[in-house]
């Protein structure tokens, strides 16, 4: 949940180039969003680009890709909106008249053009492929428009801009969308002054810290820098955001960034990064950067924690692999964790976890190992231990640590929450070696 | 995407009581949704539940959480939906007006409820912790309406029938919206012959046959059946779902399950299930009615498998573990790979997954043994076996094959691809070994 010290309607910031507010909505089409088979992924990344450039979406609609429903939304987003957006409704099987309906809502004449009719022909070409005759109604443009190249699709994008407000129209796969939204939307809505030309907030994000606990640090540091300052809060799951902008544009983007320097200096290990990247790849980096490797051992997050840090491209380069250990068998056999050990303490404890670290390491000769032991639920659980209840180990070069993690909730929050902590506890550990690579490293606290 | 053989506005299905299409709108309130920081799984999660049910949700609108806002687009979802849900916005921290702007579009007054605020103090004590003030403007509700009790919130649900026409207003956390939804407000639109009584439909799922494949091969059937059943395709990776039904009532639900029945009875091994399971969840299953045990070596997809059978609840049961070789060493060093191996056939060939689906079921001490190795991407891969290449490997008591898939794609979806191919052989194999336990396996057919 998001929270603003300044008033929620804040439109587009400007650097140095202070603007009106715009109204930006957006209508996503299709009957799969309605019927739940496919989520409104649109709305999260395009809300998401446009909040990056200082916009927030005022609304959006979804409904059927019937000609009717798109006349009667379009209508009235056309009348209150500066800028539109549709996505969807442009495939060869959708509803021939989506174009005709919003040709009719704008007034204008639906042209054919034989270049969008060549770049489908081509394309066709090179995939080895027949075209079909239903792509040839893809060829065709608003008389009074312009066309938006697709590079990964048959609907190329289309553009107006007609009485002082733009219409954007968007083929629905992310894939063709996401890489035409990022190359030839955002910069004309830029040049038309109805974006930021470049991020309009500097976001840090932390982990390990409360939003409360985190306002009351750093607050001191936005007093000082007055009413230009606007701050806004973001708390995930372990870790939350905090975006600096100034949306009257009294701060330049250099200043935002001092202020944000200042913070981080005062956060220390807090303070994850600037910017988007995840914990993954943060750590992905910090471990390419000192050329260490890490190995993985499993139980109740059951290859959650593998699976991440593999979808970071390169994740080779410094990730040896995982043992998903999900039996006390599995931890016996392959990781020599000795039985006596799992009889007297059981497989979730601080010794279990510490020994399954150390053994996951040395197995695959890895610099790091982590380990992860717990009651991920609905069953299992003791009274000292109850279900939500985890275990880290961690093997470094500096020494062997465990922690302690108590978060019940369901069985992917669990996991969720347990790889969460896990990587920031891998996050700080390596932070500490870079700065100070001969001391050993300090206990680092239990966590209630 | 989904594609329907009768026109996309299907309406409520009754079984044996055919109704008159009923309008559902629905109202999702957050900043948070609109600035991307958090996806809108209520639109997928309600739209699922109600399209069950035979109701397609007309209309989706995502507004901030501000009064005028929500007055705005209240009014219009009021004059013309039959049934209008809101979610959000009843939070102890948010817009004060909320409750307020939606009593003035019903023309109705908020009263204080005692039996509210003692559902709330009640909680508080429960969970040891302080009630504050801003929790008060909770037990409102409205003069002439109901309340939806919260087990797992302090906000209850709130419910009006007014003028023919129902109003529902639900909490924004899912943990408190979907239980209060599906144990109390789907009984009541039920009751009031809003949706059907029970599934609107009979759901096969399918697996390793493409849509059109599947259209010619059931269209016999469907065509005996003739105009009184309504057919509705549904593509996922490796997968497409069917859905049975019979929008004027004219097929009882027995009937329509005789029609699937026949449908399974001709797919043979391609039929999945009824319903709604996952195939992680139906494997899961299998082996557990089989009494056998699973283990899995994952080199490209990195654990993705292993973190699917671990988010089934009671997977210990059959799973023994994982190993994530995602080195050439760990490939050697703990599933004892030979070196020779790799270096004539590389780590990417039938023989490495054969080889790694043997040594992962020796070492967990599995009865079957599934490994993938392949190029996920973006780098890697060679002119035989570009980026997309996977071969699978199985280990079963009956002996051990390999499969090949090539379907190049981005990274994360070259792995789910895989897995998702994975799963579907082990619910063949399984299947097989069930009808025909002594006999040994077919050569599955490679797969282009």
């Amino acid at each position: 949940m998001a929270h603003d010290s300044t008033p929620a309607s804040n439109p587009a910031s400007g650097q140095g180039h202070p603007r009106a507010a715009r109204r930006f909505e957006l209508l996503t089409l299709g009957d799969e969003l309605l019927l739940g088979l496919t989520p409104n992924g649109h709305l999260t990344w395009i809300g998401q680009q446009l909040s990056r450039r200082g916009v927030q979406l005022a609304r959006n609609v979804t409904v059927t890709d019937e000609a009717a429903a798109i006349v009667a939304e379009l209508h009235q987003s056309w009348s209150r909106a500066d800028v539109v957006i549709t996505t969807g409704g442009l495939g060869p099987t959708c509803d021939d008249r989506t174009r005709e309906a919003v040709a009719e809502v704008l007034g204008q004449k639906l042209v054919f053009d034989p270049a969008i009719k060549q770049a489908i022909a081509d394309r066709f070409v090179r995939l080895g492929r027949k075209m079909t005759p239903n792509n040839l109604k893809q060829a065709y443009r608003f008389e009074r428009g312009e066309v938006l190249s697709n590079a990964n699709g048959t609907a190329p994008g289309l553009w107006v801009e007609q009485g002082g407000k733009v219409l954007v129209m968007l083929p629905g796969p992310p894939n063709e969308l996401q890489p035409l939204f990022t190359e030839q939307v955002l910069p004309r809505l830029a040049r038309l002054g109805l974006i930021s030309e470049s991020e309009a907030y500097v976001q840090l994000r932390t982990a390990g810290v409360g939003e409360s606990a985190l306002e009351t640090k750093l607050q001191p540091i936005f007093d000082r820098a007055g009413t230009a300052l606007s701050v806004a809060y973001c708390a995930h799951q372990w870790r939350v955001d905090v975006r600096l902008s100034s949306p009257g544009g009294q701060l330049s983007i250099q200043e935002l960034q001092a202020i944000a320097d200042e913070c981080a200096a005062l956060l220390g290990e807090d303070f994850v990064c600037y910017g988007h990247d995840s914990l993954s790849k943060v750590v992905a980096d910090l471990f390419r950067a000192q050329e260490k490797t890490l190995a993985v051992a499993e139980s109740c997050t059951g290859g959650r924690l593998a699976n991440l840090f593999t979808d970071v491209c390169g994740a080779s380069k410094f990730f040896r692999g995982a043992i998903v250990c999900y039996s006390n068998d599995a931890k016996m056999q392959i990781l020599d964790v000795p039985e006596c050990l799992i009889r007297q303490h059981g497989a979730v404890s601080a010794e279990c976890a510490v020994a399954l670290a150390t053994s996951v390491a040395e197995t695959l000769e890895a610099d790091y190992g982590l380990a992860i032991t717990g009651y991920a639920g609905p069953g299992g659980g003791t009274e000292d231990d109850p279900v939500g209840t985890i275990y880290l180990g961690l093997h470094s070069p500096q020494g062997v640590w465990s922690k302690k993690l108590n978060h019940p909730a369901a069985r992917t929050m669990v996991k969720e929450r347990a790889v969460t902590v896990a990587l920031d506890w891998l996050r700080r550990e390596l932070g500490r070696a870079a700065r100070n690579p001969a001391a050993p490293l300090h206990r680092a606290p239990l966590i209630g």
